[in-house]
């Protein structure tokens, strides 16, 4: 077995020296490009801007819980990797925040000179950092901090592309993100896998099965991602009925994809026991799927159905059509993030066509406008220029989006993912994978062969042996 | 001992099947019944739906924590059990907010016909959960999902009937749930395991015992709960005074709580050292007590009083009232809910009773009303008919009402238990009990009669042989 | 060894028994001279208490995340002391807001009579109660809760002496309490290490080494208190514009922290591995500096450069200053609070007095003023009485606070170390600390000699052993 001691440790000086140069150029650029609002002079504006305040920063907040501290901990289901699936989703999503936000500034800079940095800007920003997060589920354990960053930035870039087209040049109604981020994030991270990985079978690895307290605490990180899913969905919404509706539609989604899930995973098993790898997904499938049409004229049933349907679709993927994509297409997918973005967010996407056809069969054809299909008036916000185009033409645009997030991002992703294969990105070795002491300098002696560590460690080097 | 396997998989296919059917059965129910409001045309009521939302949307994602996650955690702490403790909380909470709003929704639908959701009605029907994840704390560790949810069909309708007679027609003035949801779900729980028990004693399962690590989890529980707990008690609060008021008291009672209870917890061991079950639980006594009063003309010093009682009476409960329970009564209290949920719930009425006394007699009586009582006019919330009636009358109905919520909830509980010994519902053997893998497929060889699992499962089954 | 029965139990009561006194004389302190505020009558001023209630009301939640639950969990990264870590956390936290709330009030009484509560002055003591949470940090693990308590008698009374001179007589700005909470409190705890441990070098304790799950734990701590840090430095920021400058600087800094200390942490080591402890602080490291200048008129990327410079340093300190110390000034640092706190703290005071003088360059002199100098009119919050005094001016009160905050609270943290020397306070033996054990009735054996406990604690006798 290669000694963590015997890779090259040139490799690893590549991390800090291009982080560090990131950081420095980032300074530059603030001081040149970014700047904040000229504060309000008058009282009025002063009292609007606390009012603005006050009712997106909680729901920022929110969404800053579900990335930093739920997404992390759902990673951490890797026994003897919590550590390094926890910092690098941490790394990962500062760096691509701060990635996005000089990309989305140079774009305002060529077209209105000076950018206004606003808590808006950021969340526009963290968006894009998601779909790195996500992505890089489909490699997670088997890839080095330098190679993630790689990913992020080609990520990012693309994704930000990718978002013009599908929001503001087809006008695709998309409020939570469903096809914008979920589906295109997903299908990104499935071309990375491949490209990464090309037609070579990855052995089981003795360290990627996840123990009792492992699942515990990825089960805690899914509850906190299910409780604050909501915020996720409808922080873009227009304040008001929009916005509630939106939440509400999210939490019945998700409250019908729980109770789902436990049908499920206990009718696929012939004991009728569940596995923790449905709960910590099927849980979630809902909030995937439900984010398209969240602020959409639909009844509350029409949630529920959603919900339950993708963590349906999302745990009949795990058991079946990972295997198959596995086995046949030799394509590997570590978290399953196909099962949880790909095919929920497809059936969302599908759905939002049902719903405009559906909505605009009800309404007076003449009449029929985006006012009438979306109260909440989302695409002033995300930018969309859908004025009174007909319910027909919205679901070519609804498909057409779609079509651009899997083909663009199926593409890049394999584009990305053979980038990642350069020696100099340090991809570890196969014994080291899944491993924490790779990346940290652990006090414990874990490190050592002897299993002289916590007698955990020395358990599991046990079952390495067996 | 019985080996899992030997269990017949039958009953097993009666919890997916039933669970299956009921969410099919809800979706029938939401497609004819109900819907949402209809969007605000008037830009007025459109700001006023979005300060409103803004206003309670945050509350409510507190006590969202508070059930999924806090009280989760809470309760893992049984070493083996935490996967099947966190997953049927949540299973519990979901399936009886969505039974809590068909019954909800079938009342008002007789009543005035189509049924507009909104996150008022989402609340209560949390409320309406919150009974059911408690009471079954009673009998934690014990009993299978099919139990558990005969329990949540049954307790559900029991609360919300009692619900009705405690404060719509009794008109007794609970802003935080004290009487209605506290003391109204110990005594459906102390109930509730007679009834499933009957007059056989427990013997004290090895896998009882805490570990440090989840002690530590479950006191993790405790502190966000701790925390977010002035939320769920003002949260049907009028907005402005009286919301601040019972947030004020809140807190004020839950820090006497807490430090009150290491008083009381290392004065009652002989070598000063504090039990992590009496710090897990009485740190949260005063927030019990506290409900029924929170929103009353008091002065701050009542609210540390009570909180301070409470703990008391809360740790003295777990030292010498449940071992009593136990051996006299022959009565299971797995979690100590008696302690934490009915002494201090007690309390808390008779501390109503003593504030609308002593109010009273500060009050012209002439002029003595709601106003001059409870100043943020909660019964309009909780839909309460008392006007001017006297100080001596509304003394009366709380009285009457703590009698209800311990008499009602008792019956009902001794019936649910009883009904849960039907041999259907798949009650685990005692050799499985207060073990996940009878629940869960565990992909580390947990199950296996060797000890070849982590080393901590080995160290515990070394534990049970010695 | 001395087994923890040796120790004699009187001490031990003493814990209990100042405790619950100290729980009377509150109670007697409350009846006397705290009360509320009449509710408002007018349902306008009703409308303001609601909306200004719903302003800072999460704002308030979010920091009681922070102290109670992160705060708690990055303390537990010692592998045996996690409950004793949380525990005396949250007790400290209500212990010395208790006694903050008592201190402010007596002052207030003397001058203006009746105290009336509100969630603000809740937050004052609260902040006050920080203090004693971090300074603690520097000697976790080998002392009593009966030291703890004394150190939070008396440094909260320390505290708000220091903080009228610098905020109010003084005037220094510090919205975010960089100067006033986190350099005051650094230096009082080196204060108070030095003066109870004295010249005497504190040997390695063998259960001083983290574990891999305690420092994931310590880990998810730090993460929350990193999502919440921008509530913690803007609560007190006059809403609007000056609050929302305060949000984005804090997540500006915390952000650049986060990516450098990655850099830096993994130049520093010859392997390029990570180590737990530099992310664990160096991530917070930002927050800490940026308090001071969050509010002020600077461009954003003054806040990359304070996160990034503040991280460098706090983690050279880590590396170079804590082993100097240790050695050369025989100073014992458990958690490095000089490199978290008192190096940051120190830079951010320097930056606002550049902040300050570029400022004044930019303004005409004539007109400058604290309105163009801080937009959010800080003082008014705080109460200092800046009015139009020159920049020149400003920084020379900067630099008095700063000079006042490491002064004043090296010599109180002294005499206060000096203090826990005092016999009956019951320092644990050297053998005995780190451990729960001491503090907690421990129900799985984990007391006795032989390695009956959990595996987990088994393995760490054995290594204690070799």
């Amino acid at each position: 077995p290669v000694h963590p001691r015997m890779v090259s440790t040139r490799p690893r000086r590549l991390l800090p020296l291009s982080l560090g140069l990131f950081q420095v150029a980032l300074l530059l650029f603030f001081t040149f490009i970014v700047t904040y609002d000229e504060p309000s002079v008058q009282a009025e504006d002063a009292n609007l801007t606390a009012t603005r305040l006050h009712s997106i920063y909680p729901i920022f907040q929110d969404i800053q819980v579900m990335l930093v501290v739920g997404l992390g901990l759902l990673l951490a289901f890797l026994p003897r990797y919590g550590l390094s699936a926890l910092t690098h989703n941490f790394l990962l999503l500062n760096f691509s925040m701060q990635w996005a936000l000089v990309l989305q500034s140079l774009v305002h800079h060529f077209q209105h000179g000076q950018v206004h940095l606003d808590l808006h800007k950021l969340l526009i920003a963290e968006f894009a950092a998601v779909t790195v997060l996500i992505s890089v589920g489909s490699i997670l354990g088997r890839t080095s901090p330098c190679q993630l960053l790689v990913v992020a930035a080609c990520e990012v870039s693309v994704y930000l592309a990718s978002e013009w087209v599908i929001i503001t040049h087809l006008g695709v109604l998309d409020v939570g993100g469903t096809i914008t981020i979920h589906v295109f994030c997903c299908y990104f991270g499935l071309g990375l896998s491949k490209g990464l990985f090309g037609a070579t079978q990855q052995p089981t690895h003795p360290k990627e099965t996840p123990t009792r307290s492992s699942n515990l605490l990825s089960l805690v990180g899914t509850l906190i991602l299910w409780v604050f899913w909501p915020s996720f969905v409808a922080v873009l919404c227009q304040p008001g009925d929009a916005q509630h509706r939106a939440i509400l539609n999210t939490f019945l989604a998700m409250s019908a994809s729980a109770v789902t899930t436990v049908v499920v995973s206990s009718l696929l098993d012939k004991d009728g026991k569940l596995s923790p790898g449905h709960l910590q997904n099927g849980s979630l499938a809902g909030g995937v799927a439900i984010g398209v049409v969240a602020d959409m004229a639909m009844p509350p049933v029409a949630a529920l159905a959603l919900g339950s349907l993708s963590a349906v679709v999302c745990i009949l993927g795990f058991r079946f059509f990972t295997p198959f994509l596995t086995r046949k297409l030799v394509l590997q997918d570590q978290c399953g993030i196909h099962n949880l973005h790909g095919l929920p967010g497809i059936i969302g996407a599908v759905a939002s066509i049902v719903v405009i056809l559906v909505t605009s069969k009800d309404t007076d054809k003449s009449q029929f406008s985006q006012v009438s299909l979306v109260k909440g008036n989302t695409s002033e916000v995300v930018g969309g220029p859908w004025g009174d185009r007909g319910a027909g033409r919205q679901v070519l645009c609804q498909a057409a989006g779609l079509a651009v997030a899997v083909g663009g991002s199926l593409l890049a992703g394999l584009l990305t993912g053979t980038a990642l294969r350069l020696p100099c990105l340090a991809q570890p070795p196969e014994q080291l994978c899944f491993d924490d002491s790779l990346y940290f300098k652990m006090e414990d002696g874990a490190e050592s062969p002897e299993p002289a560590g916590t007698a955990e460690d020395g358990a599991l080097d046990l079952m390495e042996q067996v």
